[in-house]
């Protein structure tokens, strides 16, 4: 039932970035109060035991999941960013795209050793930016206890770039 | 007191993005949970009877707080995007830089007219990219009531380009 709130909420924009690529659209689902409110309680019921010490959003629409989970949870916020973005000292991971790389940075005191966190991202696809993602969280002694997400486009399998840490999608297609 | 909270948790980083410039970091104040909370109460206190619709969050670091705002007064989070991350059909709007310009877009179905929404970022610098936010609103009929942010950068002088509409920021330096 609440799932299917959530699926009625995202809308699918053909050739977007470029022809033959069907966008998943969060934004009416981030517009209707009551898709974003099932969504934040879904997690917030999923980790609410997990003795998590932060959240580490992906930038940009992990943010706009981020700051809802860590207000529910009373818990830190941690973002991840695009190369350049953060003014502190970062740590850095360069994963594959496509076409060519790109790179992911965290601040390097972000994370203390041992501290439990939670990935955020809006949609699992290759999973290229998250596996960046977990190697920062674990270059500074945190542990990741799971990811989560809106929308798991299973058919591009990017769970096989994560390992064994479960992973949470209300949505697969 | 709860003013003294958030400014003890925003940390100077000279020299970023570039020479002289003293950049206000927000991420140790995302890390705390009573700082991130603090100000999310402060202003769901502050809007809870502004009977808004929405919420505008700014890319990127809007998003952080947009997500957690939206939840607690229970409305519509609509995002304000660089030129070319919105998926669907947008509006534009173009704006200052000091050297050269740049593009924010909104869905073209994001507001409907009439609707009352707050405008949410981090910072007001020189405020080009909030002025910019505001003629989208206004574009879709939109009426926006206040624009709010943690930190007001006051000697930039960013309120001269907002009209006269209400502007909330606890932080002003």
């Amino acid at each position: 039932m609440s799932t299917e709130i959530l699926q009625q909420s995202i809308r699918d924009i053909p050739d977007f970035p470029k022809p033959g690529i069907v966008f998943k659209d969060i934004t009416p689902f981030l517009r209707d109060p009551v898709a974003f409110g099932v969504f934040i309680d879904l997690l917030a019921d999923q980790y609410r035991d997990a003795d998590l010490d932060a959240i580490v959003a992906i930038d940009a629409r992990g943010f706009l999941f981020g700051g809802a989970l860590a207000r529910a949870l009373n818990i830190g916020l941690v973002p991840v960013r695009k190369k350049g973005k953060l003014p502190s000292a970062c740590i850095s991971e360069e994963y594959e795209l496509e076409y060519g790389t790109a790179i992911v940075e965290m601040h390097d005191d972000a994370l203390k050793s041992r501290e439990r966190v939670l990935i955020l991202d809006d949609l699992l696809a290759t999973g290229g930016t998250v596996a960046a993602t977990l190697k920062l969280c674990r270059k500074l002694g945190a542990e990741p206890v799971a990811c989560a997400f809106l929308i798991e486009l299973s058919f591009l399998n990017g769970r096989e770039k994560l390992g064994d840490i479960p992973i949470f999608a209300p949505i697969v297609v």
